[in-house]
């Protein structure tokens, strides 16, 4: 049913397009109630307002905190119209419809990003916003309610289609984004509190995203995708240089090889992601060096994935990227020159990403009805922190080797094998049910891309502790000098007895990095 | 600071409690002022209480839809104790302070779970109830809120040690649970009103919790970990009928476990999972046939896994599956002589799972700054769906199996290759970067597990195309005598000719399953 509306009820901190909607509300000669600040705006456009003070015979009280908690509103909004007894109450206590409320809120996500004080930040908290708001969603039947800018244009199409009224289509739908507005606007408010509280686990947990928009489809084509911006968490947004439209599984290729590069704060660091794990990756002192040290442990795999810098992209290292066909390039920056050359690929999309990872955070996983919630993976491994736990010490060059394996290693799929040498991987095992698989695989990779002569010397990394001495035989027979793992299976000492007759080096990290 | 509390104001839909603490709130000699039926619950137990319609000289009107909703209530609440422009404006309009605010919500989220219509939910939602909430929160620094039940005791405690004050930090950490409270109820009416109005992607996206407890740690040692449910999603709670507490990794294991085999609707199928891949599974006639099968197409890898069945677990299974070490064995139901077996391993988890998925759902994930919100992947394909592209057609038990792999494959990680015989897996190659890495990883579990001769025959499907032939070779060369893929490389004459020469047959069906 349509339902005409004879008064409106006005209440916005944002006045964007306040003006052109009020155009059109006067068009029907709908009768405008409102407070404080939007009072002066609409009687400097020279329209008839009534006060909220007036209207509730109440003044605005205690700076404006009080002002709409009246039942002269809150009755005027939530009557039910065909119920006769409301109506006989709201008689009785002369109490006068409000149709229409357009609301929205103290800017408290905007305050946010700004960084302001606590107290700041609790004055920006709404009471009576989402008190009018909520009423007017919750009696939908009788009352159009508008929560955001965003609904302007729509709210008057449905005027003018229906004379000044609205349909019960456009009041239900509008009801139902009023909810999503309110449970957002608290979500923010609830995980702002629980960090400055230290609360990392509260015992009601809301995570809450704004619709960046639809995505072509989600990980498979038959599946519907769309990406939301979650505030207040862990990373900067990615900008967008060129390129088609990132894809469901871009932005999961992508967020990874960030994640990745990320664990190196300087020098030149370059990695490759395909269907979500690293296929090379390279810690150097040159970018173009290091961007070719990460596309020949694997270039097989690297055809088709993703590639993140943490440097900039100068015109020689775009001209090597052209080589091969990319989905996605990521790099804190990238020069005008290089720009130009990476445009003759005209689907890449290259993304400019923040240099810099917000520490600290949570990661969220949810499976069907269960929310899982832990501290990121954020550590650093020192040389000091391992324990050599075989006769033969790694020396300074492996050590830093290691360093770099674990450091990969972190980010790949367990059960993860990295093997790597001069701080670049040159064989990857990712994602197997057994260690010794994984290991198989590592050693199978490093030997198709990489020459007995140089696989010699190189070290490995494992995300977990071997079980037997299975998978670093196969690592030794391969070349491998030295190896890095947590340790603390019930079989370490077959382990290290193996490597001490090998006349390997093996470290103790302490450090478990299983990724699932 | 402690502040003393002279006046409160109860109003509680759930009544549990409030006996005990109302006894000790007299002993402060506080003043009580209450709604309806909390009112009428005080007096029955014989407290003093000033019904609020004294308080505000206005009565409850609309069935109670309007009450509390009153600057003499909100204004008590919300002035500032020590700002003197707030002390004067509440003196000259008869405010009086309001220094505990103790209420909880009309029960939505119990509405919720017992499929009320639509007109009952949206009586359900609670007005005046979070209005008051949110004041309180707000100006903590002044005045107690409590919002749930469960902190009562906490309460009490409190008055009792500041002897009818409560202090800043208790204060402060109260509104932060009263924000966490309202966020996750809005949360819920959102999501339950997108779902009625079959709103996939609303503009805003928020996703609750509540605290089901804290793990012993996240996805490693050195990881804080805690668990939540999640309501109105795709699964229903695991009841754990045995053994240890379940770790943050059993939980992603169990529930991708619990995904694959609810792929079989009827029959005795068997998933085991490790490291969140499959890595045997098994559909037949007989139960303790189906375990066996899964368990050896890769004993290796099953050791320390999770087991999960479509079926009930009877005794000669029990006495089976207590042969190997298992994380967890999740089933729909377990015999009592089964437990009686399965109790002999004291720490194994044994999970009784609900029968049936609900489908239809969506699948989130959170990287950092983004939320990813797509449909769940999920149908079933039939033989009909799939299009023959090779001279040969498979067998009717070949397409069988054909099916069997591929609704497996679903469920690996990418890239995936199954290989499968007898609706039962025999080699799973998963989380390659490269399709013919995952295909040679198959093919070697394959021959590690089963003889050549049980080898010959079987079947093998692809979670998406292949880019070349070099896959295909290596999967014909172990034996396999058909092939399920999606289809749709600009190489697909190559693989199809190469099916042709070694007459295999091969289907596609049109449909991608990449999983990450």
């Amino acid at each position: 049913m349509t339902k005409k509306i004879s008064r409106c009820l006005i209440s916005v901190s944002d006045k964007t397009g306040l003006d052109k909607l009020l155009k059109e509300i006067k068009k029907y000669d709908i009768e405008i109630i409102s407070t404080g600040g939007t009072y002066e705006f609409i009687k400097s456009k020279k329209y008839d307002c009534i006060e909220i003070s007036e209207f509730t015979s109440f003044p605005e009280i205690l700076d404006g905190r009080v002002k709409t908690l009246h039942p002269n509103i809150h009755g005027g909004i939530l009557n039910i119209r065909d119920n006769k007894s409301h109506q006989d109450q709201i008689k009785k206590h002369n109490i006068k419809n409000i149709d229409l409320v357009i609301v929205n809120l103290y800017p408290f996500e905007k305050k946010l990003s700004e960084n302001k004080s606590f107290d700041e930040m609790i004055e920006n908290i709404d009471i009576g916003g989402p008190s009018m708001l909520r009423s007017a969603a919750k009696n939908f039947s009788d009352v159009t309610v508008i929560s955001s800018i965003n609904y302007y244009d729509d709210l008057i199409k449905e005027l003018n289609i229906h004379g000044g009224a609205t349909s019960i289509e456009f009041r239900k739908k509008m009801a139902n984004e009023t909810f999503n507005e309110t449970a957002y606007y608290d979500s923010l408010i609830s995980n702002w509190f629980s960090k400055e509280n230290k609360i990392k686990f509260p015992n009601k947990q809301t995570i809450s995203g704004k619709l960046v928009g639809k995505l072509r489809y989600g990980e498979n084509p038959h599946q519907n995708g769309a990406l939301y911006s979650v505030i207040n968490n862990n990373f900067s947004n990615f900008d967008q240089l060129m390129g088609k439209e990132m894809s469901y599984n871009n932005y999961l290729d992508a967020f990874n090889a960030f994640e990745l590069i990320s664990e190196f704060k300087n020098g030149f660091a370059t990695a490759i992601i395909k269907h979500n794990n690293p296929c090379g990756c390279s810690y150097e002192n040159d970018g173009l060096k290091s961007y070719l040290n990460a596309f020949n442990a694997d270039p097989k795999s690297a055809f088709g994935g993703v590639v993140a810098f943490n440097f900039k992209i100068e015109e020689n290292l775009a001209s090597e990227l052209v080589k091969t066909f990319y989905e996605v390039i990521l790099a804190p920056d990238v020069s005008k020159g290089a720009i130009s050359i990476l445009s003759n690929k005209k689907n890449l999309r290259v993304i400019k990403t923040s240099s810099t990872k917000i520490k600290g955070n949570l990661d969220y996983k949810i499976l069907g009805g269960v929310l899982l919630s832990q501290d990121n993976n954020e550590f650093s491994l020192n040389k000091d922190d391992l324990k050599i736990v075989t006769n033969k010490k790694p020396s300074d060059k492996e050590f830093e080797d290691l360093l770099f394996a674990e450091r990969v290693c972190k980010h790949v799929k367990s059960n993860a094998i990295v093997i790597a040498k001069n701080n670049k991987t040159i064989g990857i095992g990712a994602g197997q049910t057994s260690r010794v698989a994984s290991c198989k695989i590592a050693v199978d990779n490093s030997l198709e891309f990489t020459s007995t002569k140089d696989v010699a010397g190189s070290v490995a990394a494992s995300d977990a502790f071997f079980p037997f001495a299975d998978g670093i035989k196969k690592l030794i027979d391969l070349g491998v000098t030295s190896i890095i793992q947590p340790g603390g299976s019930i079989r370490d000492e077959e382990v290290i007895e193996e490597a001490n007759k090998r006349n390997v080096s093996m470290v103790f990290s302490n450090r478990r990095n299983f990724k699932h």
